[in-house]
């Protein structure tokens, strides 16, 4: 055994294509799995597969859905009046998880990037805007919740123009970018500095 | 979905048993698994399931194998007459990496260890007896490479006794425990400084 017998081989570059994985981690996987029974190894190997058999994306706001629409889109409790717009899955993950924004999401699936030739038909865009042009629509804002990143921003300005050409265009606003709570502004890069001037408002008292 | 979905919950609890995975590594993995293809995703459970099917215990050395013996236990190059004894197969993988050591393995699963409950009678030594006292044994030289841990020690002290106490024992050794080639004494731990001054040697030239 001068090398790992082929299907501990085979395993550990499977667990390589996980996200932070090395060579050592992926051992140290595979050496648990083999001291597990052989029924919390199935276990481990069935919820892979239920996972991707199971949840698709909802057909309205392209967030995880096990059915056609996704909880959020179908509560009725929810202010359907406004949409924010994200990246990806775990910043809309991320939004429920501060519980402060009762409106509806929209995914995008990545960012404008057309060095990596990310260009705006790969992502969801044309179903935002068929969204906010249905007949039955009711979004009064659309709110863009990209990253402060060049392909955020990008995208933010391709979605704000294209959404602004249309008439009875909803308003469009921009999460604000600036110093994190808590933060120290003696740390802070200046970028982020120069936005957090740029969005200041009136002191209030 | 203020929660994640079912299926992704479980799915991340499943992924929290591997070593060193905890509540965010998990959530990575799981969104990355979501951006694979079905066929990606299929490859990592069937492999896990692979693994698992067809790697087992050599009958002989208790390392692992996809047969009955393993390819070490088969090599007709290695020299049989020499066994090493090991707490666990990543041990043997590193010995096997060096290909300084061209003798036989054998894996006790463990370290004995009344604390947790780990008797003798739990590890590979019963079996370890009987390759050394078996009528075709060829055995001269039995080392002891557990661990320089309290149980490693008591397992090896353990072995010792035992296999003495027959008539026509082996040579039992344990490999020199001191200083890492690299490591500076200025930094030593007492233990391991005394441990490499018991195991002085004549200085060669």
């Amino acid at each position: 055994m001068s090398e790992l017998l082929p299907p501990l081989d085979r395993l550990i570059q499977q667990f390589r294509k996980l996200p932070g994985v090395g060579r050592k981690s992926a051992q140290r996987y595979v050496f648990r799995l083999l001291e597990m029974s052989d029924a919390e190894a199935a276990e481990l190997a069935e919820a892979i597969l239920d996972a991707k058999r199971s949840v698709r994306h909802c057909s309205v706001c392209f967030g995880l859905s096990q059915d056609e629409v996704c909880p959020v889109c179908l509560d009725e409790e929810r202010d359907r009046t406004t949409v924010c717009v994200v990246e990806d899955v775990r910043t809309m993950l991320t939004f429920e998880r501060v519980r402060e924004y009762r409106g509806l999401y929209h995914v995008l699936h990545g960012s404008i990037s057309p060095m990596t030739g990310v260009t705006p038909d790969k992502l969801k865009i044309d179903e935002l805007v068929e969204r906010v042009k249905a007949a039955d629509s009711v979004i009064g804002e659309v709110i863009l919740a990209t990253n402060p990143t060049v392909e955020g921003e990008t995208t933010a300005l391709y979605i704000t123009k294209l959404l602004r050409s249309y008439p009875n265009a909803p308003k469009i606003t921009r999460i604000a970018y600036g110093i994190p709570v808590g933060g120290e502004l003696e740390y802070a890069d200046e970028l982020t500095l120069s936005r957090a001037l740029e969005g200041r408002r009136n002191s209030e008292g």
